[in-house]
């Protein structure tokens, strides 16, 4: 189902040049994730626009500087605003944005997206295509999946630590497969310009599910066990729960007739057990007391299984902790701010 | 199915009187709960022998000190011992340990026991009469379940804040039921004199799934999710999940054969709601570094299950947490002692 873009990727990348016209790009959300991916379409040639809130003043002025496993390097400067509507239309609109900002989105895209432009959703969970789909047309939106280890370390200094690849599929009404586009290999050229490594997939909702085959397990149980990849894997009780969730998002998966195959979730408790302690992005969030991805990561999974009429208890479980503890972190996090 | 002990209790105590045998008492841990029942029996002019272990030197220099929302009274003078083998055979060997300590019980019982004595398990969860029956036989042993709310503050120094009232019941192999017996009127008369207000069930496997009813989502919950009882039902998803969790405790109960209507689970939502912000057993064994109690109040009922071919998932989950938790629990505790 998944087609390694490097296969088939020489003949497009010569028409591309045949075209040789450069799409620019809008990156809404320079953190840890839109920063480093628009820092290195930037340093490849390309026209990038950043939007950014807190660090405004200082990106302005200073740049950004990237500290990554694959080289470091400093952009002095980049086209940075505070304001979305000071931004120019571009062709692809990159939303880089926790989907707890997502609301957002309806007063966001229409200005800084091209007539002709495609909005990319380098997000987390499931859903939110179609969502974006709402506000631009279905023909206009394509999915992206990043397997990313990076952390914003301060203002405009962002660090990264692993990984990168991104794997793209465009998404269709009601998230229908409709193969490999395009757009898509446009999209994957310029980031494979830019140092990224590129997958090429028919399917999103098939690719949705099989990111939360890793994400729901372990962002779930380290924000409610308070505890690090390496450690849910080492107890021999959390390494079954673990297992056990896995399934249960194979369920939910199934009744959204998506199937994935059960050495997927072998090879997901593998590569875990393989790599370093990792802290995950709701982790992350939960500790800086800003709101938890939460409703797209688990309650976007469960209504759509629920849909089907099939329930999926555990993941129900946890998303309910999960609600608990986003509540009573985020009132925290007001009433120390106040 | 519960019998009101008051309601059929005079020709009892008339009879007991016309006897006149007072039966002696052997109260194994004399913490919080075998503390308070036994000061209580000790006051009535009953005979109590205390074990002990850490308050030892204390207790057995300074007595007992009860500072009870019934009334405070001190003991000044207590039979006290640090070793059991010095405790002489009594009629009744009130079990008022944490049931992790039940491994000891094969060694401690028979002593202890009189040849016609009877233990009575006064102890949380599922399964403990039935270790206690293979080492004194099944007709020797008696189930209580305290709904007593109390905790020791300093040794030898019992608060009780709440309540107090045991529930007796009769084991018989496999936990049948069995009515109610002559030795249980006999406890319930001692106890009663000692102003504790009893009740008498003629089947035990039925009233321990009822305390289950209530015990598993909030002792599970208040440690997975650091919270009391009201902070639990004042959330939406908290709230939802522990009806949830009492739903699935009535399923383990009619896997068992035991039927626990639904309204029963509307009571105890009731109950909990009225109370005042209560932290559990559990939560303060946690919080103390102490191990928990997760085997008898979660693996027990879960495996008495699954003998039946009925999966329990969402305590399941809960167990697995909670065993995750107590592991690094109280490796974190032995660290902190050594």
């Amino acid at each position: 189902m998944d087609t390694k873009f490097s296969n088939n990727s020489a003949n497009n990348r010569v028409n591309l040049q045949n075209h040789a016209i450069k799409q620019t790009y809008a990156i809404l959300g320079t953190g840890a994730l839109g920063g480093f991916y628009g820092a290195c379409l930037q340093r490849a040639g390309l026209e990038a626009h950043f939007l950014l809130k807190s660090d405004y003043e200082y990106v302005s002025q200073q740049g950004l500087r990237i500290e990554s496993v694959a080289g470091d390097f400093t952009l002095p400067h980049v086209r940075a605003y505070a304001d979305i509507q000071q931004m120019p239309a571009c062709d692809v609109v990159v939303v880089a944005l926790k989907t707890t900002q997502n609301h957002l989105l309806p007063q966001m895209l229409p200005s800084v997206l091209k007539e002709d432009g495609v909005v990319l959703v380098l997000q987390n969970g499931l859903g939110v295509e179609a969502q974006v789909a709402e506000i631009v047309g279905a023909e206009r939106v394509i999915g992206g999946l990043c397997f990313l280890c990076s952390n914003k370390v301060q203002p405009g200094h962002i660090r990264h630590l692993a990984y990168g690849q991104i794997n793209l599929a465009a998404y269709a009404s009601g998230y229908q497969s409709v193969g490999i586009t395009e757009r898509m290999r446009q999209i994957a050229n310029d980031f494979e310009q830019a140092g990224i490594s590129m997958q090429l997939s028919e399917d999103l909702l098939l690719v949705r599910w099989q990111k939360l085959v890793w994400n729901i397990p372990y962002n779930g149980l380290s924000v409610v066990l308070d505890a690090k990849t390496d450690e849910l894997m080492e107890n021999r009780d959390t390494r079954a729960l673990v297992e056990q969730l896995m399934r249960e998002v194979l369920v939910g998966a199934a009744a959204c007739d998506r199937i994935i195959s059960d050495s997927f979730v072998s090879k997901m408790l593998d590569y875990t057990v393989k790599m370093k302690p990792y802290q995950t992005s709701m982790k992350i969030d939960y500790d800086s007391k800003r709101p938890m991805e939460v409703e797209t990561m688990f309650g976007n999974p469960l209504r759509a299984a629920y849909q089907q009429g099939v329930k999926l208890p555990q993941i129900e479980m946890l998303y309910q902790q999960l609600k608990f503890l986003d509540s009573r972190n985020c009132s925290r996090g007001r009433a120390n701010n106040s």
